[in-house]
């Protein structure tokens, strides 16, 4: 047929598997795929009454770092100061709020403030965020890292995974730009390549080392696509670690950025676990760069820098409000336009999700009514993850075959199996990958979901899971050494 | 250099505009381009008191259809519930809510059923929308159309906007996909392509017959794209339309499945402003389509439908809770698992807007105790929409060479402006459309910020601007009156 002839369909559906956009198809994302689908199935058979049909009478979601799906309970000064911004007429009550609902003053004061500024959470905002919230978010950069910050440099996003597909859709020409990835990865980013048909440029992390970056991994990834032609544009980075459970040390972040400042790389920073540590310290990108900013302002003055941030996790775990922001350091005004237009077609994040943002990094502060609160509740959270965190680390090192790095940071554990070989058989004969198998079982057998680590990717011949450490109580962990017990007894 | 070579970047920064990702460069979106940029600008003057240096004291958006933002105040029953979704520790002192805060029982009912099924607002909701939420969406299709919906078959979205781009990314595979847009249309669809790489294939609405669809003019545009290799494969229709203010009539949309049906054209149908209709009466085009197949069940048996809604227009106006929904229809059960797959991949809409689209569609019924003030709460935004739209229409139909159609839906106009030959040579001096030209000499001395018809497609030679009628008074009408008198004497 020529060309220019009209094109014929055979009859039937327009849209068929074959024929729709072929990235999306390509486009991999397990935290929330077959195996979690198959959780809310038990869940949906359980909520029905029908335990008879299964071997566990609840399904724990360990697949996806969702506090308030759990234990977590939100903030309440957050959430005070959410509900006047929802009904604003309860301010026309101070004295009840006051007086019969616990409201202190300063809850009162902010929803004012907040307010005054968006006018309602039901009007569109400045598609970068509303002024007051990147305001803020500007202050607290300051504070964290004692460097300056513009609010004119924060976009505020739906959560950070809204902004990191805002980043990868900009900087992202064609199929021949890449980006560095760190293998294990959260799969947001290697599935955002896909949908933009850009190359993924895998760089692995060091187990035996707490996961950390290991500059000659890096070093030689960008080596062989650059000779393979890929345009290597950026790095991304995830401190703390994602699914990894690591915090970077001052020497893995200098590291990084040395080798983006020589060879030319936009880094994306994903910090949204920066309160999230447990050994260690958090270190900010932002912060680092400008202290090599200081010792070396040749060499670093060009760095292009974006860091995220998000209400999802840390102690505030606020995953379905949607609120996030990213900030920009280094980049071209023009980049930064274009960056502005493309979040403008969406017209803007939650405001509501915008809000809890600015809470996040202006909670209140010491001497304020509402800090005593807040200050229990935080160290609360806190401490219960850490708890649960050292509480599985235990259970896994009492396994056999399970190897599993200390945690450090973030709400996950990354554990290595060592699988027997009649178990890998019976994965392929299934047509599944030896992980995908494993935690097939683990989830029919305990009901415990967690995400196989094909979904992050590791190193060939290597096996692993994902499991989140926010499911109150310890029974879904016995049920995970037992399962375990039994699994590696079967395939024996 | 030979391509097996590492690339070599010159120094300085890794992404300039050059080098970017070219679709998001040529996407265009006006609603919020340079004029509203500059309207902003003139705001922050004003709240700086500076009000000698403008010759207008207030700036008037009539530029998005942001209703919030102006006079409409939200339903009370909505945000009663939102702020006890927000904060549920209100729900252990329902005597004060409803003894001292005028909280009604049905308002506490419904805030404990919506946090039976999702938990915490705090939480990720499922991909596709909490069960709840789609349970009552479907239900409110049933009852409006009078035919059968499924749950399965509704996703919950970020506002329409995110379930546009859901469905042009699956739609469209590469560069040779088409899809049928409206000209003038709201710029969302062709910036949505443009990002994606594929092909808008423009059709022209009818001005002179109330902005209606015109098969000719579709068949023509469908038959020129596919002649030019094109594979087109979806129409979008916005009814009541935007930016044309017009509701299609069933004939209208009749003729557009029919088109459909004939062609292999998935219909995306955007119904957002389905309750803003001030003549004639909304018909949806799934309602249309189960008729049609009931008349003729072979020829419209494979039919692909998506319809979208909103709670950010209508009376709700809810924009900055980024609410909003599609319903699939008819669409292969394959191709939907990869629609489900892309929205994980952003793990769910904001939980807050879901319950609010909950609202929407099963508000308070009458003998309800909160169905009182929330019908006249919903008559009154109607009534004041309506006023506002004769009072502005009356106004354009004074103006020297200007010509509007009578608005009978959504909550725009867009009268066509005949612009004397002086003030096109003018703009084309100053390197701007003649549109563009005027709408910004009307920001520069109004304050009123409206949308060149250019930013929405217009025939050639043809001048419009959009403008909301959503401002309070009547005080910016005459600004705009005053200022085209001038305008027009200016450049006679």
């Amino acid at each position: 047929m020529s060309s220019s002839a009209p094109q014929q369909r055979p009859p039937g559906k327009v849209l068929n598997i074959n024929n729709i956009n072929s990235s999306v198809k390509a486009a991999k994302y397990a935290v929330r795929g077959e195996i979690a689908i198959k959780s809310d199935e038990y869940r949906d058979i359980l909520a029905r009454g029908q335990k008879d049909k299964l071997p566990f009478d609840s399904v724990i979601s360990a697949n996806i770092g969702n506090p308030q799906q759990l234990d977590q309970k939100p903030i309440t000064f957050f959430r005070q100061v959410a509900s006047l911004l929802e009904n604003p007429l309860l301010l026309e009550h101070e004295d009840v709020l006051v007086n019969s609902l616990d409201y202190k003053p300063d809850v009162i004061a902010r929803a004012k403030k907040l307010l005054a500024d968006v006018q309602s959470v039901g009007a569109y905002s400045q598609s970068q965020g509303a002024p007051i919230v990147r305001e803020s978010v500007a202050r607290f950069i300051e504070e964290r890292d004692g460097y300056p910050s513009d609010p004119k440099d924060i976009f505020l996003s739906a959560g950070a995974s809204g902004g990191v597909s805002t980043l990868l859709n900009v900087i992202c020409a064609d199929s021949s730009s890449g980006v560095l990835v760190p293998i294990p990865q959260y799969p947001l980013y290697t599935a955002t390549l896909s949908l933009l048909n850009a190359q993924c440029v895998p760089y692995y992390l060091e187990e035996a080392q707490g996961w950390s970056t290991n500059l000659k991994e890096i070093h030689a990834a960008h080596e062989k696509a650059s000779a393979n032609g890929t345009d290597v544009r950026a790095i991304v980075i995830i401190n703390p670690g994602n699914p990894t459970g690591s915090t970077l040390t001052a020497e893995d972040v200098r590291g990084v950025l040395e080798f983006a400042a020589e060879k030319g790389l936009v880094i994306l920073a994903d910090e949204v676990y920066q309160t999230n540590v447990f050994e260690g310290e958090f270190l900010s990108f932002k912060r680092v760069l400008r202290d090599l900013q200081k010792e070396n302002p040749e060499k670093f003055k060009h760095v292009e820098l974006a860091s995220l941030h998000s209400i999802s996790k840390g102690m505030v775990g606020e995953c379905g409000h949607r609120g996030g922001y990213f900030e920009l350091v280094g980049f071209d005004d023009a980049v930064v336009q274009e960056i502005y237009k493309f979040v403008s077609i969406q017209l803007c994040p939650p405001v509501i999700g915008q809000a809890i943002v600015e809470m996040m990094v202006n909670p209140p502060r010491e001497g304020e009514p509402s800090f005593e609160l807040y200050k229990t509740e935080h160290v609360g959270i806190y401490q219960g993850l850490l708890k649960r965190a050292k509480a599985l680390h235990e259970a896994f090192k009492k396994m056999e075959g399970v190897d599993c790095q200390s945690p450090t940071g973030s709400m996950y554990l990354f554990p290595t199996i060592s699988l027997p070989p009649k178990a890998i058989e019976q994965a392929k004969s299934e047509g599944r990958t030896p992980d995908e198998f494993y935690a097939l079982r683990m989830l029919d057998a305990t009901g415990v979901c967690t995400v196989p680590g094909s979904g992050f990717g590791q190193r060939p011949g290597e096996y692993h899971f994902r499991t989140t450490f926010l499911a109150p109580g310890t029974d879904w962990v016995g049920r995970i050494v037992s399962f375990h017990e039994k699994f590696m007894d079967e395939f024996r």
